[in-house]
């Protein structure tokens, strides 16, 4: 059992501060919504961001997009192996449900993610268990209530050593967790790390979160000797 | 040295069958553009898609996007020993330089896809190499010119075997070759599995394009020892 939370993710609805941005109050009154329930996004928000405070973490909601769908994807999530949450830089957090099937298309998963921010859950109304469910609460609380017995984080500020070996020690472990970050560049803040029980690089260069995401799982499947299960029982079902 | 081509993909312009319909009459308007230089895409187009021939496997640009994404971002890319090839259902080819930076916004990818089309390539005038190369060929040509001495194709279709031991085997050869369907759904034609001196399957579901191609390049890194000579380049310069 994998618990992934992809942590400070840059997702977040446009901050007070640039309301009153030119170029935002024209995008206000173009999309007719206030800009709260707008998601900040670096590609079309480059310039009104420049004075944002750690605006080189922000406003990439293209990388937790990429990541929840190497995730959800995965055999590991299949099997039911895999739990997957989002925490944001602003610390909101995403309870994602293994069965959601998010949408491919960019723009409908940013107009999901609008809908989420507002609303707190998607879809709104429904009786069965919701496909996605925010919170506010810190990386702090959110490890708390996975209940993971052994925290991985990774970052190229952490220890040398390889994925393979990394990952065969943490699938030892009853409830593994691992952070991996969902922002552009950077590091994660001293607070993140010392949560963690572990803290490896994997590379010598940055990779790209969904990169890590997608090897991450991977390797726990491996792990698991997933891959030659699900493959005998082809064998079997054919 | 692995050749990577993302094959019989879903990434085409809107094709002539299509032209009169009155969603898309409406889209070429909007857009003031004609449908031929507009790409086929299913989020948008679903309903005038209806009636096209092989439609399930049609219009998916955002697979070969986020295949490209895993590709271009990669350890063994970065170490110039991945070449990266997308041919399209419809014969087209292109030939992907290695130090492309891709937009990570799915909008500005289709711009620059729609461009690709058009032009030729992109950059259109630059007097360096350019990024991206679109040419008409067959896979038949393409693989010709790659010059691979293995290729193995990946689909369900194909005899049941881990991906670790078919990479480790590519990996012995000197220009292994690999193919990836880059289509939402069904399988390659015969055509395609014939050019294929082995045609495997990994998984007993089928797996999202991106993440295969992320997997078998991770496998090809491993057989080469690559994330060890990484870090301890690593340890070395630090």
């Amino acid at each position: 059992m994998l618990t992934l939370i992809i942590a400070e993710s840059a997702l977040e609805t446009i901050p007070e501060s640039l309301w009153n941005h030119p170029a935002i109050r024209k995008l206000s009154k173009t999309r007719r919504r206030h800009p709260n329930s707008i998601l900040l996004d670096r590609s079309y928000h480059h310039v009104a961001m420049n004075k944002l405070e750690n605006n080189e973490k922000r406003g990439r909601p293209d990388i937790v997009h990429f990541a929840l769908l190497e995730a959800l994807g995965s055999p590991l999530n299949k099997e039911k192996l895999l739990t997957t949450y989002v925490h944001t830089v602003q610390d909101v957090t995403i309870q994602v449900n293994r069965e959601a099937r998010l949408p491919r298309n960019y723009s409908r998963f940013v107009s999901l993610m609008e809908q989420l921010f507002q609303v707190g859950r998607v879809p709104p109304n429904s009786k069965e268990k919701p496909l996605l469910v925010l919170k506010h609460q810190t990386l702090q609380q959110l490890i708390k209530e996975a209940k993971t017995s052994h925290l991985l984080a990774l970052t190229r500020s952490g220890r040398p050593k390889t994925l393979e070996e990394t990952i065969s020690n943490l699938a030892g472990f009853n409830k593994a967790g691992v952070l991996v970050g969902g922002f552009p560049k950077g590091h994660f803040t001293q607070a993140v790390t010392e949560l963690a029980d572990e803290v490896v690089c994997i590379d010598s260069e940055m990779l790209e979160t969904w990169t890590v995401v997608s090897r991450v799982i991977y390797e726990f499947e491996r792990a698991l000797s997933l891959p030659k299960k699900r493959l005998s029982e082809t064998r079997s079902s054919s």
